[in-house]
């Protein structure tokens, strides 16, 4: 399986130690984003995985496509263009306190990019699976394009395609969100997250309406059951957390697969380094879709993959299958 | 209004990453004293605030200074003489090895000045609050001097005076400084922390006998009903800790106000840094008050802001009057 | 004497220990700017000083005006507006190797506020001082404005000005930079560096043609002679820099003054860190025009500023006086 | 008493910050091994102890003896000889990912080293205490001549000897160890751990079968009686692990002496550093046979000494006896 | 030009900022290797690099992996078998101290590996040029066998040969090297370094013989034009390095190429690190070979190049064509 | 050979990087004084070294020993007493910038104790050399008791003694040193240094009068001559240092022995750690002495000592005697 996914790939500088960043002398550079934190994940599992992206043609786009490169992802088709690189400041909370995130990644290369001129049909050509995200469509008219030429060239040519929906309040409004993603559902087939999307009965009511965030299985089967109906997906999965602090959370998913619904093991640990949790339970999922797990199996497999992403530092799941595949059994002594 | 406080400021070496004193290689650097963090603390909330101090004309002096002024405190009165700067090393502990501290302060520029020249009335002039703590008198007969004369001149002028007990078995006994603090008690408006106080009824029976550290509220109403009886306080508070690991504490808080006596949440949470924690509850309280809170918000506010201190490095509570009210209301996901 | 100077602060980012851009793990922290960098300098030396600029209001900008509050510049009339702080990744040259600067400060809050709404006079009043540079113009038709406001007003209110031209070939092109700096000159008392200016005499021949980049004596006292003519300059000043190597400079200072060119010392130096050495001459020559030393030591000391500068981290002359004055008497051993 | 061990000592290498190994820039350096950590821990509450191993001739060597004798263990009897030191690269799990260890121990000088020159009558004249363990014996042939030369050579001499069984199943099969473990048990006064061991009644049936990882007191009791009885041990102990994640664990232990069997407090914690907890435990056990502590304070004290180190860096447990008394009494605050 | 070259690749351990081996706390990890150095400062030029190796299937395998593949060194290839990988521990020198070098290479996963079972027509078949270095023959015989057998296949398949003589004393005597390296040369096209090579004109006379190691260039002409006329090379070149002390050092490079003989500028520069400047002297050769600079360019090129590395953090040269060449020109000062 | 050194060790506390002072977030920890370097020292040649000093009985003076210990010098006879460890701060200038020193060693232990109750005939019995320095004397009236015990007691028991002179402005006058150790000199058998000596001809005329810094030959036969003829010295040495910058010194010594003057090699060099060059000077001295080198060879070996040590972090010489050999002739390059 050849794996693709496109997206903008952010420079995080984060104050060493859980210092403050206003009181911080440096900054600990990794670099992530929602699409390529997918890439770097699934290529530490083994699988052949592309990334494209637009990059300023300088130091600074040579370190990020280092990092790809080190981590096995081929960046053959990113494109070197436009003045900077977006970045965001990590505050990394301990216990009580919070983590913050300051966003600086207007104007950026990949945001002001013309998509127009890229042949997507010849890009995805080769590959049998693109994954997107709901991060690229709001960064600017220019990535809306983007997104909506990719999934169709990705149709057109047969792949499987995965859309994450992340919503993110800072970068568009719920509505926004909810009508423009929508429209990309007919040509997805696994999708992640349900958040922000619009679906209603017959009489107009919205079918989400009373899911809690942390629902019970019965009213999620509901919301499946329904949204599978609609658009016909091949999987519908989504994570639930619950943040008993900065450094504890439990995570646990579901996953509606082939008319039924499938809920995970509930996990509860501590957190060394919180970003690209969400990021790490699509690539789980996506690789034990890709390896044909078994329901129940993909869903652990992939909230297991985000439980040990919260283990390791920067915004990527640096492991590999087996050591997902000890934490789902809760085999945690010393390996010697 | 403008808040001044009087104190030593002492210089913290700490051995980064729970490294031991015997064998670290590195000294961390921080800047702090019981008042002066205090200082610190409120100018970070916003409040304009002044720290006197004495410290010695060199380069230790000015690296004290420069964190001061990096943290809005203004540091005009500040008199630079003497030889040295009190210092304390901090073994921080994990876990179940306790924190150690090593003092090494004594011979201090602060300790060794001689407050005889100094115009309160002068110095206090055009200021609304001063605070001083239970730290400074016992350190040198000249700082017994210093306290009396600043808590006179402050009534003087009309200041609102607090003062926090702190209570160090190190620095002089139980006895001692339950005398020399129960002389200061006629000119304190607010007072945080009991411990050391002397209270009698009229049978010379200690009123504060059979208080546990950690009192029902019943027991500490009674208290607080007589100290207030007798010295006619404008509140009363202190913090109550529970220690259920060098990494993990508890705390709750009593305020008396008016009349009554409240009593916060109680917060559970993980320790980063220990040291300042009670000083964060003082400067929470003074703010509180400052804005004339309601009283429960008052002492929920100050146990907030203490409990926010031990998620950050150093003895102060680099934080802002948002971060505090959020953790009132226990919300910890990553603020993006 | 009061002194206020006006630009951009930007965050710099470099690698630490030498390591370059593309393969570093981490970035240490420094603020600076040419403005900036002679305010800090000056209150080092016990100066009277303001910044003026804008930065965004969040952590990053708090963080900036922490650095200058350290260095006991007065930030009062800051404004927090915008979006982002500009900043600039340098990768620290050694022997061989050339220093790199890659730049991403467009956009920033400093560039696109709307300086129309500045009232100068009132920011300006009571200062006696206002020093600007050649930096801020290229950065925005806003930025234009504001240096042209800027210097009426000091006119108007009587200041003393500086400029120093500070030709920087990635803001814009010498003839635009020749047009633009050469209409400020008529404001301008104290004028530093003269490369990008037009000087023509009767017959429209540019004065400064043949004047090498490390001129003679006899040359840079014909060029200082005919520009102290035509703009009536209570001072020029420049320094002239010989690159041994990434790591070894020399620099020499000519100062015009009162009619007659003097010439300064030559030092040759190690370099610690390249960046602010100019501006490390600017507050060197403003400090001893101030304090009205002969003309032979206000040059002499501009240029041991500058060489200081060097030897130390950051952007900006962390110094006093008198290690200023040991410099000029170039005694090196250890004091103890 | 005079203390003596012979051992491997391997130099440990790991990340810092849990990073991992497959993307670390640098490695934290600690020396360690089962034996040459009890010497360490022993020497730290003031037992005199020595040391023998064999290590390299170079700066490598050189850096493994500067860091036992900053420790005050005797090195004088050390051989140099032999091309390397053996070495092990750790990564520290947290939370919910476990740690790592990988072994280059091969061709070490102490594995490759011929024995059989050495007299040990000699080498062990004069001590009190001999102390092996199982790690050895599968490093090497030499190093089976080497342990079975020094239990004879202990006997004949009259020292108390004690044996930690420590079975590793990277450096040998479990019926290897059990078969040669049980003979060296005639000679060994001291018996800790059990794992590995052959112990049958008259049917031959393992004595030790149906007692589970973590037992009942009844079955364990039943266990150490029949060793006892068999191989006349003064002391057999033996402490138990439960692995609630790499971040926490509990242990308590067990020791049969006298006749009787005793069980310690349990202890639950955090873990700063999970490796020389199992040799943390013979030395407080050691520690506390020396100082003829009663039996119920002997297991208590060293489980606390186990403990204790899992908040310590480093394979050893630098502290002090105060510092475990005040842990097995649970006070956890600062102490100042 | 697609390039490939085989050899060991080592992990480098060592101490920051120039602290000993004897007293560090921790080691900065490099990769490194004569042939792995050449891949990467080859790939940062922009060559189609790949390189062949053994290393072992583990995480430190991994992680030396990871380096080759961010500077985009295809690894296809490399055989994951064995059990170790070879280091070195490096103690860098300042001034007036050397750096030393302690090796721990024997046994490697590259040392042991039998390469009789290496189809070497396969695996270099489709490139052009192939690099090999004399540190690989005396690590083992199955070394011997691969350096023997790759050059028979090279020039089989048509490929250029270049050999890197590299003569290091502690693996070899300079006899053994000498026969054994003469037994190369008739595979060899370009020859880099001469020291070890035997060649005697008819009476048996050592025409190396009176050579000096700085040699003047009508010698160094004399031996060219000799070994060119026995073994007709397409180039021979080598750098001398003039030791001023362990932080300065200058050098020249002389080539023969078309039947004459070019010296190279001397230059004199600062040392930040000083490995694999003769590596970084090759790849700059070769590159400038591939790219058919004019003789004079490819020698100043090639020594250039090593001068640059000697200004970069480890062992490989990450760099670009235009810093050697603007270094070629002596150009220093900031890049802004 | 034994030798045994008295004196105050002190905690020195230096800013990473050539950081500042005043700006500066943490301290590297080193342990120096001028007698205990002497110690670590000549331990590190292979001398059997003992050091007495006074030290706090807390994790502070644990540290300082661990350090003593590490360096194989004996620390038996150390008393632990008092209330601090004396401390300096030390700014590490480099190129123009001078190094600074702040001390706080007020008050210290060593200070403090009472030696009057020390049987230094006891201390000293069963060593050959003593070293003692005039740092002592002025430290308290205490120590000077202390000094006069310790040569007397010596002398008493036979040992050979060295003075180094030592003389340090801060502590007293030129005056108070000349008179106290031209006191000592009948004791002293080496004497190093001669700066603050009191040497007068039969007119009352100081003979040094005239003795330039860095003086010629003659003039230093001259005096050594004289000062020889007076107090009947075995040797008397100094060294003469060339401040060329922070970074670069020349140095050269002089030695008279048996009734001739020997000028060593004069050494230019480059600075990593400039504190402790006249110690290991001293060290070098001493060691060649106890070694009877031949005199030239005495001279140029403690020469080649002192400029070793400037290229070693810390007060002390970690090195070995192979090291300063090949030093003294000037071999630099890589060592493997």
């Amino acid at each position: 399986m050849k794996f693709i996914t496109i997206g903008e790939l952010l420079m995080r500088l984060s104050p060493p130690n859980y210092d403050k960043i206003r009181t911080t002398g440096s900054y600990v550079v990794n670099f992530g984003g929602a699409e390529s934190n997918v890439a770097v994940n699934l290529a530490n599992l083994g699988v052949d995985t592309t990334f494209f992206t637009v990059l300023p043609h300088n130091d600074i786009g040579r370190s990020a496509i280092r990092s790809l490169k080190a981590n096995d992802v081929h960046t053959t088709p990113i494109i070197k263009a436009g003045e900077r690189m977006g970045l965001y400041y990590l505050e990394e909370g301990i216990g009580v306190r919070s983590s913050k995130v300051i966003y600086d990644r207007k104007n950026s290369s990949f945001a002001e990019y013309d998509y127009s001129t890229v042949d997507f049909e010849q890009l995805l050509s080769g590959y049998d699976w693109l994954h997107l995200s709901g991060i690229t469509p709001p960064l600017s008219p220019n990535c809306g394009v983007l997104i909506e030429k990719a999934l169709k060239a990705a149709k057109q040519l047969g792949l499987t395609t995965s859309f994450d929906c992340n919503f993110r309040s800072m970068l568009w409004t719920f509505e926004e969100a909810r009508d423009v993603i929508t429209g990309y559902l007919p040509y997805v087939d696994v999708l992640i997250g349900i958040e922000p999307l619009h679906l209603q009965d017959e009489n107009g009511k919205d079918l989400k309406d009373g899911l809690s965030m942390q629902p019970e299985y019965e009213d999620q089967d509901r919301v499946f059951q329904a949204m599978a109906e609609r658009w016909n997906f091949k999987a519908i999965a989504r994570h639930v957390r619950y943040t008993h602090s900065s450094s504890e959370n439990s995570l646990k998913g579901f996953l509606y697969f082939d008319g039924e619904t499938y809920e995970s093991k509930l996990f509860r640990f501590q957190i060394l380094d919180r970003v690209g949790g969400g990021d790490a339970f699509a690539s789980g999922l996506i690789y034990a879709l890709m390896e044909n797990y078994k329901p129940r199996e993909i869903i652990n497999f992939a909230v297991a993959s985000s439980v040990m992403k919260h283990s390791i530092h920067g915004d990527t799941n640096i492991t590999d299958v087996e050591s997902i595949r000890r934490l789902m059994n809760q085999s945690y002594d010393v390996q010697r």
